[in-house]
């Protein structure tokens, strides 16, 4: 199955989050309304709504309750990515114009802080105290790992566990939420819920190594931006890491990323995006990828055999094999 | 009274939140915890925590209850601090560099962010909805006041009404909701929450309009940074929009304000200082801020004639008064 079809099925209910998105920004500020719908409208996924409603469907799926997490956690995404355009200086993201680069900083800082304050002012519209908890702890490892993000910039001693816990904070966790907090609102018993996390935490981190091959390995067409941004702002992925472990390789590799280093990425990086896709950095990470999606799929198995999880496990392949 | 006799009889209470304070962001993130760090060691007053603490006398007072408003909302207004000095360039604050000009613009974000969602996760240890819905609330509007200030950037048509607007949402809501919450987390009356929310709002837009008034008036030695720097940043604070009223001084001020803006900030403004300093938007801003005093004391009316309430109008009065 296509995701486009799984989204079809979803059709009318994703419709409706999109329109809860735009109404939860239509502020009277002019300024924040347009840059928040600027943000809206560069489109993305919505994976974490689909997720939060596949989750619910374990649930009491009542899409009145459902949508106030639904629409606050992909606001914070939004917020997310507004305030990582500022540290990655990025002026594009998805082929369009990043707030920062539209506006600048210190816009795109108050548009993040906007957006997030207001997903948080959705979620108290429902009264458990575990959803608040959750979202909560969330954001705080969510706020460590971007701050990590700087810390390894060009850190080429860095291990495979420095990544996994960096893209841990960054993505997974966020994606993890998103089906346990879609149990959660829809009151779906503890275990269903905790397996709804552990198979959003495995797809999160799948979902980030294949970002990170994209980086590496695709087409300005296919990822919206140069192939190489990651290294060329000091981010250094799976691949990469894995690639530094070929003695043979190594050296090799270390005096290209200096040389990015030294010009602050504005060099040509032909040569290293080279040497990494024909290296076995690729097929390591791939592989990784894999692992985490088999892990996914299995942490499905004891939930009941409806509908909604073979939608999660198509989800699931579909990023385990995503080349956009 | 002074404000030191009333924290002298709160010592304890305050000593055990600010210790509260240091260990909420020990974080195991080196830069995180040295820049949180930084921050709380910079000083303030703890004017918020003080409020939270004297709000919460007038229910049943438990400080292990009340410390989980009292932390967050010291945090929160820290957070928006190092997001301010963002958005005003500031090189320091409290006569300390702040964090943007000790590290940079981005670590100053990612501080905030991180601190921001420490808050609101110390928050949810109370279970109450109520809470966090005000709270978040006011996050929503104090995230639209911070976009406000950049837009009335060196607008020299704004109104009175404009300022206090402004003046709301980056003050007094926050010292509103601290009195507010403080009641609420030790289970106050809806009655007395009410009046200890206006009494607190009262007396936040009494404190912004001596800060402006002492960014005008005062020595570098009183407030930790040389005077005007409001302006030099374009902020049009309500003493200047007064003088502005006057016909016979209104061209040369606006052609200084002109002059200022041109230079970015970066000139002599000891002229436009003494046409200020001597001009009746002095008086005016000062009748102003004790007319919100007046307020704030009335509608401390129909509490309780404990203690915290002469506490109340103390601090109040302190506030009317203060020339640091």
């Amino acid at each position: 199955m296509k995701l486009l079809d799984l989204y079809a099925k979803l059709k009318r209910d994703i419709s409706y989050i999109e329109k809860e998105l735009e109404r939860s920004i239509d502020v009277e500020h002019p300024m924040l309304r347009e840059a928040s719908l600027h943000l809206l409208k560069a489109g993305g996924k919505r994976i974490r709504p689909v997720f939060v409603l596949l989750g619910a469907k374990f649930g009491i799926y009542d899409l009145e309750r459902v949508k106030h997490v639904a629409v606050p956690l992909e606001l914070i995404h939004m917020a997310s990515l507004v305030h990582d355009d500022v540290i990655d200086d990025a002026s594009t993201r998805r082929g369009q114009l990043t707030v920062r680069s539209k506006w600048d900083n210190r816009i795109a800082m108050y548009t993040g802080d906007y957006i997030f304050a207001k997903a948080l002012n959705i979620v108290t519209k429902l009264p458990n105290p575990q959803i608040h908890q959750i979202l909560s702890k969330t954001l705080v490892e969510m706020s460590i790992g971007e701050m990590e993000q700087i810390r390894f910039f060009f850190h080429t001693e860095q291990t495979v566990r420095d990544y996994l816990l960096r893209i841990r904070r960054k993505t997974a966790l966020l994606i993890a939420i998103s089906c346990q907090l879609g149990g959660l609102a829809a009151e779906a018993g503890e275990n269903f819920c905790r397996q709804l996390y552990a198979f959003g935490y495995n797809v999160g981190m799948a979902f980030q190594v294949r970002d990170d091959l994209l980086d590496l390995c695709g087409t300005e067409k296919e990822i919206g931006k140069p192939p190489g941004s990651d290294i060329k702002q000091g981010n250094i992925t799976i691949p990469v890491i894995f690639a530094l472990q070929d003695e043979a390789l190594r050296p090799k590799l270390l005096e290209e990323i200096v040389r990015i280093q030294a010009t602050d990425g504005q060099t040509d990086i032909s040569a290293f995006l080279q040497m990494i896709r024909t290296s076995d950095g690729i097929r390591c990470a791939e592989e990784l990828a894999s692992k985490y999606i088999d892990k996914a799929i299995r942490a499905l198995d004891k939930l009941p055999d409806i509908q909604a999880k073979k939608d999660l496990i198509s989800v699931a392949h579909f990023v385990g094999n995503r080349s956009y």
